[in-house]
């Protein structure tokens, strides 16, 4: 079965551990094809784990299987959770890195990970990604019910993300995310720009949405909707981050 | 069939872009290879992508497809195009980046990509590379025919590819990359090496070329014929780009 | 045959390096799986190199192949190795990199590769990895048999592998490597810690194990048994790398 695995961590790439997960899940089911998604998630920061997956899943098809490990609490009393959806079955810490997902699916049943048949056979405190979500994950891969791993539980935690604020006259929202290119993501979609006279951040007056980078001169600000369905307010060949500081995005009606 | 698809982009390894297309392409053809080359191509460093396929696509098989994207002028006028050759087909914009690839090649047909049937259903304006040069990609891999995706096209973009001054008593070349070690690749050929009496950068004057970086003492420079087949000016365990400042290389007769 | 290559080298993330020596393999043998697991090796750091594949190689299936590079001999009159052991086979450089897999391996036979059939045509001198290493590899795991490559030689270089000093007292071990998170790898093992009353490291004096990272208040530093099986100094949610400075780790009995 030559079913995708891929792997979201906060691991970076410069030790061991993302190899040795990947020797574990060849070891488990030789034929599944790992993909990674990025290592360099900032260090515990389960927002952005989250908002990665959430940008990323639906281009995958619908039988692959998705590690996200960014762990704070790794060997204590947080759960190791499975969730099977119908974009796909995602294996990771329950802290929230799967926040998105469980807001968007149609259909989600959580399980909580028990079963030490699907583990490594000694677990360390410290690196559950090696010891329990990849097996995890190999065994679903090669078929294994999701429902096997545990029990079903409700209640996962999730973030809270912050939706912007409607009123009769503005719409209010934020930069959720910056790339790595410096441009910055809002919580703002395509809808809520219908019929806007002005798009309001720091000091800056953007008053149409550009059709490309280009539209505007290298070096201008501008507002784009952007690959993620969101508006994002961009630099023509720099970096929207460095140029702006304050993260409210004002929508003029 | 299991076909390489390479990417080589400036999209760095921290965002979801990369693991998007390639969850695009495993959507499309399952059985496909994608193999990174590099995803830190200095942003919208389009030399920097064509000396990088330059030099790594004679060691793959011939029907891989490579999908190169350094692509500042995403969303406006400039041309997607896929160019296919004696080496493999090249997906990518029509910028410059296959320019050492268009210089080398016996055979080179260029068509413009327009055939919405190989794009995703909605084309985003700031990322091609996932909506169209990865689906392209991925359909070429299962042997949709490259005059497919579009018509022929002539006059692609090509780089100013410096070349060395040669006058009667010396060859003036440059610096054209500096790699991660702080090796300097200059467009310095071995043959244009016959018979030199000496090779001089900044203030330094080198009398012979190395057989290996331990011909010099530890901390030294030294001249050496690269594995890119140009001469290089390196410092044994250390970094010739740190030493040196001056980009213009002379090899006196 | 679907067999895997690991590939660990310090040859960083920017160049065509490693995509040059991917293309290679692939066109030897296409069915192989190539698994990074670094590249990020500090330049010419041998013993990093050499903890690095003690970490992973166990989890590998047992018919993998290791190809380790980092290599500031490359070209000289160091020798280039394959090390057939009941872990896999390792290809490199002569110069330390396999000590931990020579000490542990119970049966390892070593081969010096000479036989340029296996070899890329016109060998350069500063690029093994794609010239010899990769093409080896890749051979081997089409199945030609390990002692193909070479004669078979006794006495490879080993590193000093510091040991703890173990006295009536105390026991007095190292700081042997330090990850991306700041976690501090000591050479001391859970057995040493028997009967222990404190562990003293700067002027921090520990006098228990941790269980996991949240055992302790955020921002403190700890001890706890880490998954290479050392016993690690950390601070949960910190780096205990910024807040210790010296190497030296006191157990007290």
């Amino acid at each position: 079965m030559r079913r995708i695995i891929t792997l979201t961590t906060d691991f970076g790439d410069e030790d061991h551990y993302v190899g040795s997960m990947k020797g574990l899940i060849f070891g488990i089911n030789a034929d599944s094809n790992i993909v990674d998604i990025t290592h360099k998630i900032p260090r515990h920061d389960i927002f952005k784990a989250a908002f990665t997956v959430r940008n990323f899943y639906r281009y995958f098809p619908q039988d692959s299987i998705h590690v996200v490990v960014v762990d704070p609490g790794v060997g204590s009393e947080r759960r190791p959770i499975a969730v099977e959806t119908e974009h796909g079955v995602f294996v990771g810490p329950d802290n929230g890195v799967f926040s998105f997902i469980l807001d968007n699916a149609e259909k989600a049943d959580i399980y909580e990970i028990t079963n030490s048949d699907y583990m490594l056979e000694n677990v360390s405190s410290t690196f559950h990604g090696r010891d329990i979500f990849a097996p995890v994950a190999a065994h679903i891969s090669k078929d294994v019910d999701v429902r096997e791993v545990g029990a079903k539980i409700e209640s996962p935690v999730m973030l809270n993300i912050s939706k912007p604020l409607d009123s009769a006259d503005e719409i209010i929202g934020e930069v959720i995310y910056t790339d790595s290119f410096g441009n910055l993501i809002t919580n703002i979609t395509s809808e809520m720009l219908n019929g806007f006279t002005s798009i309001c951040i720091d000091d800056y007056i953007i008053d149409s949405v550009a059709r490309s980078y280009q539209d505007v001169e290298e070096g201008e600000l501008l507002a784009i909707l952007g690959s993620s369905g969101y508006l994002e307010i961009s630099v023509n060949q720099g970096s929207a981050a460095e140029r702006v500081k304050d993260q409210r995005v004002t929508v003029k009606k």
